[in-house]
């Protein structure tokens, strides 16, 4: 196998800049689209760039194998977030290096690397001659956003993308011996609230006493979502959650997630959680409510009295099956509506949703993934339930009644959406070379 | 009495951009100095630019009338508020314009024409030759900032200061024919907290469930500081609160105050606060505690999954006599610190301080003041408790061991601190014909 040249159209892929936030990249978007066109055209597909209300899809196909055969759809995303700040970067985040067998890039584990490893399985297999199968890949450029538009998008091209299941390398593996597979994924409810309780910003030594303060409000707002046992005090929050089986919990409690490697990974002075559950099953199978940005008044130096007129937090809820986002969020509103004293104009605007996703693990796709991970991992995968949420594979359940197989080839410390990126070396080779062996053995 | 030529003074001084916050105004804030020495120095006091570790104070005296003749400080201040958005003002806040019967301009009011009544004042009774008082003049250019050096500048120059009463025009009359004397002030205890639980901003999907979340924390102390009596929830808190007599209550209750004011005022929907009180008690009589600013997480558009590193609070609590700053600060400190739940980082920072002050209303100077202001407007001035501060007031009473008298000749509606800042030019005229009368019949 040529890894070289597989690594060289990666190194191509990595120095565009698709940025799918920053307005000003919107050439280094078209610039994506057209490579992935060209890379897929080169190998014989019919490619496309398609498309949305946003930034475009690149949609390639080749359905040679013919219609007995299975079509697989890979998904993946072409756009990368913002670098931040560049002193915190050791080289240029938009042009490649390789160091102590890592490859440094924004975009190289998350996604533009990991997509890779399926070009670069199928372009083995094309050259081998060995394809038997129908194969579609669909690659949006806005997962970096949530994905705003890409509902829309497969809602109306259902014909176009029927496939027999997906496949997405977009998750990790616990080390470079131990493979993993995200058999359900986190639902997101994610909202933003607005307190308004004055026409202005007012003296707090005039006014303090006799009107309400919109900060106060909010504080007492927020601290009614939660409490003491860390539990969410929405009624009927839990009313859907799934129960997981005393053998479910057998096999999660083997993933070797223990409070010292949390600590290590946020600094966090010590491990909280709902009482009766396991470290990764609060984080997996039971729904969270967290507070991810909260503001108003004066933030500069030194004192300033005053008592804003508004006061605003971002909250958002993970889900796990079978809550709905739907359920979730008017449970939401309602009890925020009841907890809200007299006096308060409140707004509550729904910023994203995603639904949680369970996969049927007892699928074939299941199994060949399982032994083509052994033969080149030498371990069979354990299984996890993730925290993080990736809407699309709900859609596609959703919409196009298909399951989607999470084989994911970074590793936990790439450094995702943070400085210096990376993807192993090696974590590439063996993703392709565990692509292959799926992609031979459907 | 000539009023054009005090008008004119007023207008040059009113044109120098003495903003106190902003370091490119540093010429600004000596030109106004400069500007009042020699102001002072015209009128044949002993003026002085005397350094603090701040901006300086302008210093003039005029001690001829001799040793057996009362002593009085006028207290002021010459630095100004930035004017804010330009495009909200009518006309440039530095080049003032009579409109109405309004003298518009930044510091009209706060506090460059209402210090120039006592300027003006003086003038016209060293024109008539008819003054038999020593007078001190102490001018400070950091006000603005809450005079943050001002308390060792008196210090440092106690015997310089020593007078038998202090005058301040930095408030204002119900309206144009009801004077208004406030008796005593709140202090303020102004402090910041940071909650601090995580080295670094993290994934909430990853790590939702099982780490503290500083806002949800930061929520949980603010909303335990306050209850839904509004009262303060701080053991102890109200402990040495002076409790006012029946007499003290009726004399309040005279004050034309009303639910609609503060509505109209301030855009609330509804007045609330402590219940058994009124509204002039709540704002004067009462303390306070107010959240001014809240920040932590994101604040952009759209979604972002953090649980942030940590949450921020900036937190004021008004005081009445006889609460002090230091045990009021010891006691929020304590408590914070007791429901502060483990693994959180907790500090604490004060910001600033000033002591809640009560004047002798007995006093002979008050007297004076009310037949004064008696003789010009018509009608005696009404007594209020004012909920503002003015922490110099309280420095006199300790450090130099006198009495202040707040004589205030500023509107409700001046707009201080806001665009289109005005004062009253008929307020002008009693202003100063009020403080003749006060220093003739001394």
């Amino acid at each position: 196998m040529d890894l070289q040249k597989y690594l060289d159209g990666l190194f191509e892929f990595l120095t565009i800049p698709s940025i799918s936030a920053q307005s000003e990249h919107k050439k280094d978007i078209n610039s994506a689209t057209v490579w992935l066109q060209k890379k897929f055209s080169d190998l014989d597909f019919n490619a496309n760039i398609l498309p949305t209300n946003g930034h475009p899809v690149v949609y390639a196909e080749n359905l040679r194998a013919g219609k007995e055969k299975p079509t697989i759809l890979v998904y993946g995303h072409y756009d990368v977030q913002d670098p931040g700040n560049l002193n915190e970067w050791i080289t240029k985040p938009f042009i490649p290096e390789i160091r102590s067998g890592n490859l440094y890039a924004r975009g190289s584990s998350d996604d533009k690397g990991q997509l890779y490893t399926w070009i670069a399985a199928i372009e083995e297999l094309i050259k081998r001659n060995d394809i038997d199968l129908n194969i579609k890949f669909l690659i949006e450029g806005e997962e970096e956003l949530g994905s705003l538009n890409l509902d829309e998008f497969i809602e109306q091209n259902k014909s176009l993308l029927v496939s027999d299941f997906c496949v997405i390398s977009d998750s990790h593996c616990l080390s470079e011996n131990q493979p993993m597979i995200d058999y359900g994924l986190r639902g997101i409810v994610y909202v933003e609230i607005k307190v308004k309780t004055l026409g202005k910003d007012s003296h707090s030594g005039i006014y303090g006493g006799n009107i309400l303060n919109p900060l106060n409000v909010l504080a007492e707002i927020v601290s009614k979502l939660k409490g003491h046992d860390f539990k969410v005090l929405i009624p009927k929050f839990y009313e859907s959650v799934r129960k997981i089986s005393i053998q479910e919990k057998r096999r999660l409690s083997r993933l070797p997630l223990t409070e010292k490697d949390i600590i290590s990974e946020t600094g966090a002075q010590i491990v909280i959680g709902e009482p009766g559950y396991t470290l990764h099953e609060r984080a997996g199978a039971r729904p969270t409510l967290d507070v991810n940005g909260i503001w108003g008044g004066y933030q500069g130096e030194g004192p300033k009295t005053i008592i804003p007129s508004e006061a605003n937090a971002k909250i958002s809820m993970r889900l796990v099956p079978f809550q709905t986002s739907a359920d979730i969020y008017q449970k939401f509103v309602n009890y925020v509506q009841k907890i809200t004293p007299p006096g308060v104009e409140l707004t509550i605007k729904l910023l994203s949703t995603a639904e949680p996703i369970l996969f049927n693990i007892k699928s074939k796709y299941f199994k060949v993934a399982e032994k083509s991970y052994e033969n080149i991992f030498g371990s069979r995968p354990v299984y996890e339930l993730s925290g993080g949420t990736i809407g699309v594979t709900a859609s596609f359940k959703n919409i196009l009644g298909i399951n989607s197989i999470l084989m994911g080839y970074g590793l936990p410390d790439d450094g995702l959406h943070g400085p210096n990126e990376k993807l192993s070396l090696s974590m590439f080779e063996k993703g392709i070379k565990t692509n292959i062996e799926f992609l031979k053995n459907i």
